[in-house]
């Protein structure tokens, strides 16, 4: 077993996103036995200037799908930003996962120096495949996921840490 | 440049703990110039049963420290949890960088079926070095990192997603 960019990115990628569609899932049981509506728990914001829930699985999915595509030099599958209920956005879990899965290893393999261009709000970011991964991916995903499950924990959800990192 | 387990952590660790030191600084320059004691803001918890801002950074230093020695089938160095001020967090991230420094490439090289054990609330946990480093030590790493962030943005100090991201 040696590591390679398929590694340390799909596998990686599959167990975030199972992880926050479980936390997600928690969520989403506290609001049906609380009697909140799912609707105040998806629209709910860490701090008032963040993104709400919503958002913040509809970024960590793009993280994953795109990260996988743009590694592969495939022009990522687009995703309307539409959900706006925990099974919707269960979907869209899944559809990432259905489309992640579709990549062959040899696809992402061999991407450490391919040109990746993102677009920010700032205008292009140009990197190699190797620091889209380790520097920009990475991060970004688990602070989406992170953040989260802090947005369920912060409304009761009785999640742990456990929760966010999955069974081992 | 081919991916390897030393690019694919010790570069990442570092780039990671440098920006936490970067929230941290605005964090301390926020105290100062709103007049709130530092211990406040370290003493600040996101959530009440979560851990406050100063156990965010030792755990995330020791994430990092830990991790690569442990990759490299070293025993770590201890760190012991006595800080009580930023100046304290920034000679434990600086102290945790330089020891993370010490490691050779090929020290932390081929560690991928490194068996690595640690100790965990449930009891000993059983990693070879590939999953110990993916799905483990990044998780985790950017779990405290993001928490440390959500808790410095939540006080009222002015950052955004691209302090915790770092520079490009």
């Amino acid at each position: 077993m040696t590591l390679s960019m398929y590694q340390a990115s799909v596998p990686v990628f599959l167990r975030a996103l199972g992880n926050l569609h479980h936390v997600l899932k928690k969520g989403e049981a506290h609001a049906h036995a609380k009697n909140i509506s799912p609707d105040v728990l998806l629209q709910t914001r860490l701090i008032p200037d963040m993104l709400p829930l919503t958002r913040q699985v509809q970024i960590a999915t793009d993280m994953a799908k795109n990260g996988t595509a743009r590694l592969a030099g495939v022009e990522p599958l687009k995703f309307e930003d539409t959900e706006t209920s925990f099974d919707q956005l269960y979907a869209r879990i899944e559809r990432a996962v259905e489309y992640i899965k579709g990549f062959k290893p040899e696809q992402v393999d061999g991407s450490e120096a391919r040109q990746v261009t993102i677009k920010t709000r700032n205008g292009e970011q140009h990197f190699e495949g190797q620091a889209y991964l380790l520097h920009y991916l990475l991060p970004n995903l688990f602070f989406h996921c992170t953040t989260a499950y802090a947005i369920l924990r912060s409304s009761g959800v009785e999640i742990g840490k456990s929760d966010y990192m999955g069974k081992f």
